[in-house]
């Protein structure tokens, strides 16, 4: 299946490589991974094992860290459902960014975006998703007085006056060009990159200084900063730094999509423990049939959900990584036992997870920028 | 010179019939006066002359409100300088609608749009022409408490909601049609239509029903309503009615413009009385080039600017008009003494009108809108 990679949609066998070619971002090299290492004092499993594997000018953004100038970090959620654990792969990596870097957060809950694209979708829903899907941000730890999130519709006195700016430098051309926005596109959508964009100069009129910012998210969101770095120039402010991270697969295979409307295709954050577990041993696995061929030809974890989960997601430590990973090739630990492994760490992330997501319902006010 | 009418230029001879047979507006019957004169008890000037002369379901209007149902008014006005008088000829007879029919009016200042449209302008200046602009319409008269005016980058929260439901059901294709838009106009562009559109529902929405509405301006906005017409019945709201009035031609002669880089092309409400004055005394006339060919051969009151501005503006009684229309023709009275005419109605209305506007300053709060 051809690839195909847009904010709006993610399918196909994704070639990262050729992704960076076509986006025209840069490889993390080696270099600037020991240039993070100085800085943080160790690297997120996430940086060893390249989920996060393209940037645009995180270089830069050292250079000024190390002239000290503190940069913030940008990341955001379209509310068009419930979290899943795909969603949360950049959330936990912006937690570490945030700890390590003491940083502030700004995140975007693009209610608006949700509901100009999707037909199915109203925009009571999509508000109404912004802020249950705000609890699961809030609920992974992010600090209070740090981190500040925004639905676009309840910010957007404030975020319409940034946008305006970025829209006034955009043609329609280069937005049909950067997104594929076509005759049939509606105006809103048209529009709405304006709306993405602004919150990478936000910091910096808030603060009335220019301020750098460092966008850690999917790299299917790289078209925003793409339109975003090349308006930032000429409206005086630093082009926005970013990180880009892959795609965790489906639990239903390498190539299937996390989706609201299918249930069993994804890890919801607010699944009962049970039924994530029964997703899990239900997900797509890379072992043999029979557990007589999986001892003799061992799985495979490149395409086992299990595996990929615990590789991108629940296993931290990379001794403990590549054990599960050799094991597993070699046929000595079978489906049911990586299942399970990995059913007992999503039990246990769930419940606190959980627990926590009704605690921030209750603080959910000091984390808001409303107008 | 080829006509062209648009909300960002007018230009050339003025064929209003063609205007009508175009927009696909209704010109304003006799019927439809008789209607008019029996509810509101007597007929504006500007009724009686067809300076307001198309309309839009005006006559549904009337069937609602004869079932119970007010009407409130909404119009506005692109804040890109000073006002001058022709932009207060919609206001003047939006105000005797407010008056004779009690209605709230809804008023819009498109700083956002001023912006984005002209290279020259920043917001902060468009922003600060709207509060100036502001007083000028409360200057006019329009009831406190009954009268709403509105930045739109002040009040965009409330708007840009609504916005993004009239740009769900507007497709590129469709703006580009109405508004000859280009793939190089810029994106913030592109979605204005639908910022102008969404006063057309803000009474509906901030009452909780649906509210019928009634906008007098000039034609050139018409195409506006187009778009909001066409999205109203797939939101449930009543489609706006309008009231179309003709333009005033620009102190320099009847296809000549009013334009803040040229003061001599049109008197502004801030300009000094005596200024005021010069201006007229300098302005184009349609008299003949001497005294005695004028005595011989009379003037041209459809070309004489002074004529217009006290036939559209400033000469309220239909007998003197035509007084002064059949002296000025036939050349007992000189380009000299008509101009005298309209220097004191004007200086009289500048002082008074500046006045009132300082006054304005001070209970401006008392009529805004903001988020």
């Amino acid at each position: 299946m051809a690839m195909k990679v847009t904010p709006w949609e993610v399918s196909g066998h994704i070639d990262y490589d050729k992704l960076i070619q076509s986006f025209g971002t840069k490889h993390i090299s080696s270099e600037l991974l020991k240039k993070f290492e100085k800085e943080a004092g160790e690297l997120h499993f996430m940086l060893r094992r390249r989920i996060f594997f393209s940037h645009r000018d995180a270089d830069w953004l050292f250079e000024r860290y190390d002239k000290g100038e503190k940069f913030v970090l940008y990341t955001g959620r379209g509310p068009s459902g419930d979290t899943h654990i795909g969603h949360i792969v950049p959330w936990i990596f912006a937690k570490w960014l945030q700890d390590t870097f003491d940083c502030e957060m700004y995140f975007q809950l693009t209610d608006d975006e949700k509901f100009l694209h999707d037909d199915n979708l109203t925009a009571d829903q999509t508000h109404k998703y912004a802020y249950e899907n705000a609890l699961d941000v809030i609920a992974l730890g992010f600090k209070p007085g740090k981190t500040f999130l925004f639905s676009n519709f309840d910010y957007s006195k404030t975020l319409y006056r940034i946008a305006a700016n970025v829209a006034k430098l955009t043609t329609f051309s280069t937005a049909k060009a950067v997104f594929g926005f076509e005759n049939s596109t509606n105006i809103g959508m048209v529009f709405f990159p304006a709306m993405q964009a602004a919150p990478c100069f936000l910091p910096s009129v808030l603060k009335n200084k220019n301020v750098p910012v460092l966008i850690p998210a999917a790299i299917d969101q790289d078209p925003y900063w793409r339109i975003t770095r090349d308006v930032a120039d000429k409206l005086g402010y630093y082009k926005p730094a970013a990180i880009h991270s892959r795609f965790l697969p489906g639990l239903q295979g390498p190539e299937s999509k996390m989706s609201a409307s299918v249930p069993d295709s994804a890890i919801f954050t607010t699944d009962d423990p049970k039924a994530a577990r029964k997703k899990i041993m239900k997900s797509f696995s890379g072992g043999a049939g029979t557990l007589e061929a999986h001892r003799k030809h061992g799985g495979n974890p490149n395409v086992d959900t299990a595996y990929q989960y615990l590789y991108n997601v629940f296993e931290e430590s990379d001794g403990k990584i590549k054990d599960i990973h050799d094991a597993y090739k070699s046929g000595a630990m079978t489906t049911g036992e990586i299942k399970e492994m990995l059913a007992k760490k999503v039990e246990t992330f769930l419940k606190k997870h959980q627990e926590n997501r009704e605690k921030a319902r209750k603080h959910l006010d000091k984390f808001l920028l409303k107008d």
